[in-house]
Order: C-alpha cells, then structure tokens, then sequence
C-alpha cells in the first residue's frame, strides 16, 4: 500500500479539502452511474448511525413515536396545499411505469408502454402530504392528539448541483409530524423539537449553533413559521443544521383534517414537522477537521481510540498484541453496553505504524495509543489527542481513567474551538460597504438590520449572495436601521453566506 | 369509546382474521392513494425495530458492517445479469422524469416533458447491480476482501396482489452484499447467514424453522444457490421467513470485478447476499397470535408487561396508581439499558379496565396484570398471561422475579407450541393421492420424493399449488421413488402451499 498522501490544504482550495477527505476518510463517494447519489460507505455509515442513535433516544424521551409511511406520493397529493407544490414540485423524481420489457431489437431493455400508471407517483421529497393525507383517517376527537411521528427514510429532491452529504439528490433522514388540537401546543412542540436538535448539536456534536427563525422567503413551503440552527463552518459559510416548523392549520386545512373538541365542535388540527438529514455528516466534517483529516468528536466517534502495537519480530508482537488485549479490555471495561469505550486494536500486517497513524488521523479518531516493547518494559503508553496533537505518557493501570478523561476533554475542546472560531467570526456591522467587504475576509456571521421587506432581502442577497440565516430567537430588540436601506429596524438578524 | 368487536375467528376466515388483527392491533394499514404500498403504525414499527436490533447485533457479531446504497439502479445495470434482470425487470417502478409543472390548462401538476431522463431509473427491488458495480472500484486485491456489508433500505416490488406485510409494493429489509476471495468462504458465508436468520426465527421470534436449499425453479433470480429457513403457519400454508444466497461468481462477472490473488492472478470475486424483510411480522403474527389477537413473543413487545390500575374513586386511584409506579419501577430494575423490562402502565381514565384488558389482549402484550385496592390490602397482585390465558397471585415483593420468569417462559411455550404445531402438521406421503388430500385437511409440510426435474415441480405446483419450499439441509439420505412419477430420488423434499 502507498503512503498516505496528504489532504489538499484548507486554505489552499476547502473546497478539495472537503472532497478529498470525505472519500480518503472512507465517508461517502458519488454513486455511478446515478447522478447525484451517493454511497455511504461504512465508516461514515457508523457516524451517522450514532447520530441516529442519540436523536432517536431524544425523540422518545419527548414523547415521539417512530412508525413508517409509503416512499411514493400521488402527484394529485403535492397539489392539494398551494406554497408546497410550489416548493417541491420542480425538483422530484416520477416514477411513471411500473415495467420493463426486453427491446424487440434485442438491445436491452425498455419501458414498457403498456405498464403507464393511471396517476404518477412522486418519490417523496418530503412526507407532509402522505401523512396528513393518514392523519384524516386517525383523527376524530380531542382524545386522538396530540400524533407524535417521528419517520427515519430516504428522500429525494432533483438537484442539479450536488456535493456529499450537503446535497445529493437522495439523502437520509428523519422527519417528525406531529398533530395537535391547540395553535399553542403545537408551536411548543416545534421550539421543543428545535431545542433538541440545538442541544443535540452543541452535546454530541459539539459544534455550537444558533437558533433562529427563517424569514417568509427562506421558510418551508407550506409552513407558517420555520425554525432552524445554524451553525458556522471554518471557511466562514453558514449551514442551516436543522429546522422544526409550525405548519398552522395549512396541511389539515388541505386534507381536510379536522377533529372535535372537548366542546364538541369542530375545528381544523394544527401541526409541526421536523427534520434533520445526512447534511448533518457535512456539519460534522466541516467544523472540526483539519488539514490532516476529520476529527470526530469522541461522543458520535465508531472508534475512541485506535491502539497501534509497534514491534519487530515475533517474539515482540506476542508480548505487544497480548498488552494490547489487556488494555483495549481495560478501557472496554470503563462502560457498559452503549456507553462501553469503542477501541479498535490495529493489528493490520500490512501497515507499518507510521502509516496507521496518519491513517487514524485522517480518520479522526479522538485518541490513539500505541504501544511497544519499550512501553511493556517501562510500564508506560503513549497517548495522542487527535484535536491538539497533545501527547502524554500514562502508566498501563490508569489509562482507563486517564482516556476517559481525554475523550471528556476533546468533545469539551472541540466545542469550544468551534465557538471561539464562531464568536472571532460573527460581526456586527452596520452600513453596506463593510457588510460587502465582511463576506470576504474574514467570512463569517453578520449581524445586520434589515427592513423586513422581502425585497431587501432579494436585494442583498443578488448582490452578494448573503442570505438571512435566521433572525435570531435569543437576542434582544436593539432598534437600528437597516444595512441597505436606512429604514427602521426592530433588531439584527443573522446574515452569511451558506452551503 | 365503543367496546371492543371481537376478530373474526380463525377457523371462519383465516384471511379475514389476519386482516382485522393487522389492522385493530394497530399494526399497519394500506396507504391511500399509493396501491400496495403500507404505512406501519407505531405499535408495528416498534415489533420492527426490535427485530432490527436483534438482526444488526448479530450481523455485528459475524463480521458485517452497515452501509447505504442509492435507492435508483439505472435501467442497464439490471440487463447486465441475465437470470436477474428476468426475474426483477417485470415488477418495477420506473422513474422516467425528475420535473413536474403546472397544467395549463389550471387542472393541477403535469409530468414536464421537457425533464424526461436519459436513461431511466429503477427503484431498486434489490441491490447486488449497483453494489456490484461499485465493489468493481473497491476491490484490487485479496487483501481487500472479504467485503461484509448489509444495508437497512426500502425496496419496491410491483405487486398485483398485495397483503400487509406479506407481499407489499414497498417493503422494508436488510439486505447483506459480501465479495470473497474463494468460493468456500462464499458458501460458508451464505451457511453462516441463514444460521442467524434461523436462530434468530428460532430464539427470538419463537418460531421453528426448516433450513434447506431452493431448487433452481425456485432460486433468486442470478444465484447459483439460494437456501432459505421457511415456517410454517398456523393455516398450515408455509411462509419463506429468509434467504441466504451464494450467487458464485455471476456479478462478478457481469460487474466485472476481479481481484489480484496472493500468487498474483485475476480472478473474478465470489459473492452471497442474504435478506429478510417486514415479510417477518406477517410470520410473527401467523404463527402466534389466536382469536383473541396478536401475541407477541417476550423477547420482541414492546410492551412486554402492562400494568392496569383499578380503582372507583380518587382516594383509590392515588393509592393504586403510587403503587402500580413502584411495581412498573421494581419490573424495570431487572435489567439495564436495552435489558430492562419494558412496562406500561395504562392510566387512560376514558376505558374501563375490562376494555383495557381485550385491548392489550388484542395488542399481545406477553404478561398483563391489575392491581387494584384489594391487592393492595392482600399484598398480592394478579398476572395474567397472554399465550395460555393462566392466571396467578404473587406477593408484591416477589413481582419482578415472577415476572421475569414469566417472560421467559411464555417465550419457551410459544416456542414449543409453534415446533408441536409444525411437527403435528408435518407428513411423510409416498403417493400422490394422499399428497393431493394431505394438502387440504389438515394442510401442512409434505416430505415426499421427488425425481429432480423442474417439469415434475412444475406439475405437481399446477395440479396442487405446491410448491418445493425446500430440500431440507438436515435430512438424511433416504432412496425413494417420485410421488409424481415414480422415478428414483434420493430423499425426500418439503412440500407445501405457500405465502
């Protein structure tokens, strides 16, 4: 095997930064032959599963429940609520026919004109009409809501411009619908289920974000408010991270789903929807890693530790793989079940030791261990934090202890790293010209006012592809006036540039 | 709420029955609008999820990592096998444009012809083309294999004739892909999978399964061998519960995908792949569940105990639902983390106890037991189980180690009762007249001989729609003559009528 060559540097060209490190890192790479899928390959897999893993304990634990609904939506369906069809008709998958037959000329096969569906079908680019399309059929009274769905599926939008895990044409996700008989009840439910994805984010992926709510312009079609996260990436571009939206009445107004209250009359059911999908994986990456490779923050980490035994002939190795087993049973041991460290011994043949280091490195694995006859003899192993590059020496019978107090430190240091970078780069400005300079250097947040007019808005954006991230839900009025235009402002909403 | 309308029995309308209890157990429905396609309700789902705990675990513990390929094949990828493009072109849905548009004529969405793709996609029914096609870029070597991969994925099947669970357009499933360097490891490899769908079928569903190999009539479309665990029902009608296939070296070379040996030759790679589906609830249900409902073996509920608190007034519902807590709690505390007893307790003050008991009868709950002011002046508090209706009293103290033991022996007895079912129902038959009889009172397994040729298993499945389910691993040799044409065979197969 080739020694590992190295990353294009991030500040060379990020964007061949990224793509080389998620297919080095064995993350993803582009499906053949179907354009704009992709491939999650298993060690991205795994992160993504651990991601899925903590959402959907946080989901239950707020009462969700999963279930599973149809991947094909009746074109007819996509009609029926005016700004989703909008939104989501212009970029969807049909499937028209339902066979193939052998091309009577022999050269392979064609569709066959016979098998045309009466209705198309959409591949789902998101489930609000198939469901409340159900929830018809569920809801009666009073007595049948609050619904609390959660669905883990695939989706499909047509982009025509695709990246790994920021935008592909099929991708995997979650998606809450929830059913509720009170305006009040179901807007809690969209700030509670933001809340978790917040909590979520800064927790386990340690990457801090802001929430916010999305301007009529950047809002769910069919939504009446839309709620989001939004985290900073280190080339300064914002990436909306997740978002809950409080759908009013608009959906059941569309099917038609009404229920009886405790008063006996009948009223239209209000709901909530929230989702947050792969793009997570795009987050993850972009807001650690660094020009050796990812760093995966020890909590969604497959792998904890990596130990690598060093040794020179046979005699050694079995004295230094026998270590090994001791010490990965040893830091095994520090948890239980799920909580139980994940370590990986490296026993490879076929690698020196040099190799695999660079290899866990481009991994991002948030310690590694190595360990070798002179370790054997003086008691000691040598440790490494993938984030600072620290190292340290710790006797065989405390390393338990001292990694799980490493793996603590690095998911702790990682978010503060991250916030630093964010809080260096989030900018008050108040008048164009350095709003236009700001965008380029450094990039980052800008905290600006704004008219509240969508024109503005369209403005600012036209000429600088800045967009409103999110006027943000915890800072406070501060009249202004606005970056463009000079008129009135009640408070600074958050502007960037985004993926 | 009305009381609760009991299932057609059984032995009225054995078809009737598995559709009312799918759909009053809260299970799954058809979708509107999408025909053949099903959602899964929560309660369905969650029997689900627990089966793909117990899947994925054990497909860990063999070796297998999880992975996520694109949900569209392109057209020519599925002409590339010969045998398999026969066996899938004929029932799939065909995505032929990626645009939809407005009418304009006002009347709603249109296909817009202007977005008609190149080529066109398929929704995958299954995975080894475009796994293939991308193992052909991840394999140079022997010492990139073996490949152990499966991925969780939807998959869709244009079915005619569709049932809950059983045969549905969309289904849900785990499909395994491994690429190996010899054919033993191959054959191992499908011998190993089926070993864990048939503990898993045996261990856990409660259900006793017959392990054998397909004849070639009856094998996956491009395998070289397909062996299969199959169940039978309480109908006395089989059920395929899951397929393990060692498909020799037919992808690799329709893929093209060859390998460097350690001796420094070209070689195409071996491949299996294996898959059970949502197929596994309609076996669950089948070979459990009575007049009453479902029952569920302990080891997949959800709820494995319910808890239903009686009482006439408030002063009685606080001291019945504080100790009803402290029971739920101490059943809890017997185990951790995915180990521990899952309770509920129904608190719905709009039912009466008697409708909650039909109701968690319904819903097959393993233990259910009431606690109302008299037990708690005695002490004792009532179990009731699930599978044989037995009732006891236990001392409060005593609850959790009682229960505990309960579970495991309702799952044993579902278990036994299953394998005394299946061997009551299983005959030797040496002449096609009591074949032909045996089949319809009572139905059951056939083990009779067979003379090998597909022109016998095709007759026979004409006369009788019987079908070889499989030639059982297991059987000894046994020299007999065809109860179809007398001629000589060398042991007996399984016959039966089959989902």
């Amino acid at each position: 095997m080739a020694a590992n060559p190295r990353l294009t540097p991030r500040a060379t060209d990020y964007s061949a930064w990224y793509n080389e490190l998620v297919a080095r890192a064995d993350l993803a790479q582009h499906a053949a032959g179907v354009k704009g899928c992709m491939i999650i390959k298993p060690y991205g897999y795994a992160i993504w599963e651990k991601m899925q893993r903590f959402l959907d304990d946080r989901f239950r634990e707020t009462g969700h429940q999963n279930a599973y609904f149809p991947l094909f939506i009746p074109k007819s369906f996509l009609s029926k609520e005016a700004e989703h069809v909008e939104g989501f008709a212009k970029e969807c998958a049909v499937v028209t026919h339902y066979r193939l037959k052998a091309a009577p000329d022999g050269s392979g096969l064609i569709v066959d004109p016979a098998a045309r569906l009466e209705e198309e079908l959409i591949v789902r680019p998101t489930s609000e009409t198939i469901i409340w399309n159900t929830y018809r059929d569920w809801i009666r009274s009073y007595r049948d809501l609050p619904i609390l769905i959660n669905q883990w599926a695939n989706v499909v939008r047509w982009e025509m411009r695709t990246r790994l895990f920021l935008r592909t044409t099929e991708f995997l996700w979650q998606e809450g619908h929830t059913a509720h008989a009170t305006e009040s009840e179901a807007q809690t439910e969209a700030r509670t289920m933001l809340d978790v994805y917040a909590r979520f984010a800064e927790e386990e992926m340690a990457l801090p974000v802001i929430r916010g709510v999305k301007t009529a312009a950047e809002r769910f079609p069919g939504a009446v408010e839309t709620y989001c996260i939004e985290g900073l990436m280190q080339d300064g571009k914002a990436l909306q991270v997740g978002t809950s939206h409080f759908l009013g009445q608009n959906f059941a107004r569309a099917f038609d789903v009404k229920f009886l209250t405790a008063e006996n009359k009948s009223e239209y059911v209000w709901a909530t929807s929230w989702g947050v999908s792969t793009r997570l994986m795009g987050a993850l990456i972009m807001a650690h890693s660094d020009d050796a490779g990812l760093i995966v923050p020890p909590r969604l980490a497959p792998i904890q530790v990596v130990i690598v035994p060093i040794y020179k002939n046979d005699t050694e190795r079995a004295a230094v793989s026998s270590a090994a087993e001791q010490l990965a049973a040893s830091l095994r041991a520090t948890g239980v079940g799920d909580a139980a460290m994940r370590v990986k011994i490296d026993n490879d043949d076929q690698k020196s030791p040099g190799w695999k280091f660079a290899e866990w490195e481009l991994k991002g694995v948030p310690v590694r261990m190595s360990i070798g006859p002179r370790d054997l003899a003086s008691g000691q192993i040598e440790w490494v934090r993938r984030d600072t590059r620290e190292k340290g020496l710790v006797p065989i019978a405390e390393a338990a202890e001292t990694v799980r107090r490493l793996l603590d430190d690095v998911q702790r240091a990682l978010f503060q790293r991250a916030l630093a970078m964010r809080e260096a780069r989030t900018f008050c400005v108040d008048d164009y010209d350095t709003f236009r300079k700001r965008l380029d250097d450094p990039a980052g947040f800008i905290l600006a006012h704004w008219d509240g007019t969508a024109e503005t808005e369209r403005k600012i954006k036209e000429e600088t592809k800045a967009t409103i991230r999110c006027i943000p839900l915890d800072a406070p009025p501060e009249p202004g006036r606005c970056v463009y235009t000079g008129a009135p402002s009640p408070r600074r909403v958050l502007f960037a540039r985004a993926y």
